[in-house]
């Protein structure tokens, strides 16, 4: 097969104006951003609302591997797939962060014939969305020091901010810095760091918003630190709040693209899938919801993650209500669920691992059932996509199927990589049936439930756990957020993605476990509240051969090496 | 007079097709951003190539005060009033820091009747270019200290990195910082800063390369530091100059906007004007060049600073030849190089300097004198233009026209601020004639003579020095580099642009001093060589009352504050 950057190459790309005229949005909301990408102005909500409904239909998975199962692609597949169907299938993804794509991972537009073209632009600045919410970020974090340096006129306690700066790039080098060094006129000193971009609250914040006065309220409520007499120190207090907002009015409007088979693609926000809620944005699915058939909408990471994170973050703020849940699992990571196999980023998959073994996927299947039941637990159909790889046998792709049916949940194996929409027509006709099943969603908790009980909600009916264990530190920050008004925020469990408990190591469905939860913070603004559970990472690093070494132009201006 | 916000946003925007087909260039080398904003192809140069060559005129300043003296909007004014007069005039000029836009300084979008439009597009992102030249900056950075991380097999010394890394904000905390505390994978520690994006090389580079594969060679011939053994460590050594060129790829490609009487406007790169030339790039300027009757380009800070750079830096690298430049003046500058008025950026004029005093201004002309010699000193003919403010004397205006005249210089005075084009017809039919003298135009010094030579050469014929110290360590590193083959850079002297000396506090056209070489520095891929001459601010800081602070949207969506 071709590389993805040569697929994305050969593409026949549609016009803007055409992509967007076949979801019923006029170009006068259009705003160009080159000749393959355009924004979408903040007036198509409410001039599409009298449009009918689409279908809405989340895109999760069971607990992946390191390397990822595609759920980027099987959401583009699908997407592609009602297409072929004589359907309007609107794709909704998060923009990729910059960083990784200069690191190990390589870019995020899906791949193979399910990705989102051109894979350069959406791997690279795009429209400047996430440069926005480095400068918005950061602009704050310089207002945080000057205010201090200035004389400290609110009584801010230098050792309770908790306002990091933010780069889209991966640096171990500023994870944890001193700055204000030199002389008076350079600031004070002050222990602190950067993280990643997508992982500011800013981001979770613009994913958020349902409009902008609403944007520029969630800013101003952002805290970033405490006075000396304990009390919330905001963006607002700050006056910096309103500044932050102008630098990302642009920012707010969602990216529209298309997929290698035209398909249309709403792009927006990139908020980080452990310490914030991993899912596009609000408002592109608010565009999405009135101008298709079938909006597609990706979730980050696993269903007990980014799904339990759409459910009752995203939707209860977007008031959009789920039609169905597709559970993306892959013949690979049932196999690695059995616990007999060792998966690492970036090295070639143990051989082991392909040899047809029917059951080590039925063992790890138990991971799949528990996926299974966390959709079902708020009221939402699923439906099981098995991702089909080359090395797949059809003996194990036929267990997954059995589960799925066992569990009484439609599936289809869908080759969308190899295949396109046609690969993935199985899975659209699986996924628009469940459509017709009525909704019963609703939520995980209810938000007036005390902070720990929401924790324990989720740890035990979600994660399986058999209850919770809050460090004596993070009860005080309990404490301290439900007087300070925080308390009857949802909830966003900062843990590995890599288990259903709090232990990466442990595979399936592990059992006999409680979750350790070490800290708890607030994103005041974004509107949750996020306990710790495990070493959170929030600034990746470069490898010992990062992926930058080789991407590169050639003599004719065209890029290489970008994957 | 309205506010410029309200004044840019009161101007009938032409389409950027129309404003772009005035150029004689096609649509098929236009990509749209947004409505008034466009990015041209790089293949623009070389489709243009055969169309007559327009004046190249080159608009500096006398020593300004902390206030600039209106260089911005006279090069749009002299624009404008090139289209009343029934010429093609088009403008270049930098994109303005978003930093500064926060901080006490404001936007740099002209202003009045003379301003580039839409000033919020301008003023804040733009089409991202300089957040382009932020994340491959810091790419490069983070690569830095990810090859000492990963066992550093190239002998880097750590202690010799001058890599910094950048952030397009005024934070004075970030200037001097301690990175990769933390544990064993958090990176090594090293002391080291943030510079404004402005400040970054890879913005010099940016603007100084004439084609994609010269930005290529040039990021790969960037020095980040030595080995152990005195060689320089380059971005290609590194391997990161490739990845680098994919992310500058877009931001290559000139921005087109127009003023508020719909003038076509280049706008591209804001390299610093002291450690760096000053200068928009010279790949606007070769399609300017083919686009217009008069190309009106803009340098930094005084004709001692991004006028010299302009002649010896960025015209030696492009080929161009001007044919005249403007040396932008106004009655207070010169009184305030009278010696006897304290001018402070943020605070009101003094009162006693908005009275009549001829006496002052002729005292203050030496300045003038001399920044019209330095010129000359280039075979270039001056134009001298007051920019008229409403508390001018006209005897004051006058006294500055009889100096010029006195050195044989055309002047005029120029109204564009409160009148538009019209406002400064007079000046542009001054800079018409002064076209129309045969160009003798030469370079100040062969780059082929010894460091110190070029350097003591600009010292005494521009600034007026008796000669130059040059410091043990300035010396050392000046030997490194000319064995490194450094030497046959030019000279980009970084000294205080509020002198013709390097102290700040001398006004005038000062004599009997020396210029101090304290340290000297290498932009090996930008191409030149920078002596540090006095105390080089390359991160500015938020002032006790940030403009920030006042920058908001209101109930509309609409931004307010921003000036």
């Amino acid at each position: 097969m071709p590389s993805d950057l040569m697929i994305s190459r050969g593409a026949a790309l549609r016009p803007m104006e055409r992509i967007a005229a076949e979801m019923g949005i006029g170009d006068h909301l259009l705003e160009p951003y080159g000749h393959s990408v355009a924004k979408i102005s903040l007036d198509a909500p409410d001039e599409l609302s009298d449009r009918p409904r689409a279908r809405y239909v989340v895109v999760t998975a069971v607990t992946p591997t390191p390397l990822g199962e595609g759920k980027t692609t099987t959401t583009v597949g699908l997407g592609q797939a009602f297409g072929v169907l004589g359907q309007c299938g609107v794709v909704a993804i998060r923009q990729p962060s910059m960083g990784p794509t200069f690191g190990i991972k390589g870019g995020a537009a899906g791949g193979g014939y399910a990705q989102v073209t051109p894979m350069e632009s959406l791997n690279l600045h795009l429209t400047g969305d996430m440069h926005a919410v480095t400068a918005a970020h950061n602009l704050l974090a310089a207002m945080v020091d000057n205010h201090i340096h200035q004389g400290n006129h609110l009584g801010i306690d230098p050792h309770s901010i908790t306002w990091n700066r933010v780069m889209d790039v991966n640096d171990r080098n500023l994870r944890q810095i001193v700055t204000g060094l030199g002389g008076r006129a350079d600031g004070t000193p002050r222990q602190t760091g950067f993280d990643i971009t997508a992982a500011s609250e800013v981001m979770a914040v613009l994913a958020l918003s349902t409009s902008l006065r609403d944007l520029r309220e969630r800013l101003g409520r952002i805290v970033v630190g405490y006075t000396k007499d304990g009390e919330p120190v905001t963006a607002e207090m700050l006056r910096a709040a309103g500044a932050m907002a102008v630098i990302l009015r642009e920012a707010l409007k969602p990216n529209l693209m298309q997929t290698v088979e035209q398909t249309p693609v709403l792009v927006h926000c990139g908020p980080f899938g452990n310490i914030a809620h991993g899912n596009s944005s609000i408002i592109a699915d608010r565009i999405g919801i009135r101008a298709a058939d079938y909006l597609i909408t990706e979730a980050g990471f696993g269903a007990d993650m980014g799904a339990e994170r759409f459910f009752n973050i995203k939707c209860r703020a977007s008031g959009l209500v789920p039609d169905a849940a597709v559970i993306v699992t892959t013949v690979r990571a049932l196999k690695a669920h059995s616990g007999q196999y060792r998966i690492v980023a970036g090295r070639p998959l143990p051989d082991e691992l392909l040899e047809e073994n029917v059951d080590d996927v039925l063992a790890g299947a138990v991971n799949l059932r528990q996926q299974i039941a966390n959709v079902r637990a708020h009221g939402v159909t699923p439906v099981v996509a098995v991702n089909s790889f080359p090395t797949d046998h059809p003996s194990e792709q036929q267990a997954i199927l059995d589960v799925a049916a066992e569990e009484g949940a439609r599936a289809a194996v869908s080759t969308h990589f190899s295949g396109g929409g046609k690969g993935a027509v199985q899975l659209a006709e699986a996924v628009a049936d469940a459509c017709e099943e009525p909704s019963s969603f609703h939520h995980l908790y209810d938000t007036e439930l005390p902070l720990t009980e929401k924790i324990e909600t989720i740890a035990r009916r979600i994660y399986g756990a058999d209850g919770i264990d809050v460090a004596p530190a993070a009860q005080r920050q309990i404490d301290t957020y439900e007087r300070a008004g925080f308390g009857n925020l949802p909830i966003c469990i900062a843990k590995t993605h890599l288990s259903l408990s709090a232990d990466p190591s442990l595979k399936g469905a592990p059992r006999g476990w409680r979750l350790p939860v070490r800290e708890v913070r607030a994103s005041a603004g974004a509107g949750f509240v996020y306990p710790i559970c495990g070493d959170m990472r929030t600034m990746p690093a470069l490898s010992s051969s990062p992926a930058a070494e080789t991407i590169d132009i050639d003599q004719d201006g065209e890029i290489i090496g970008l994957r």
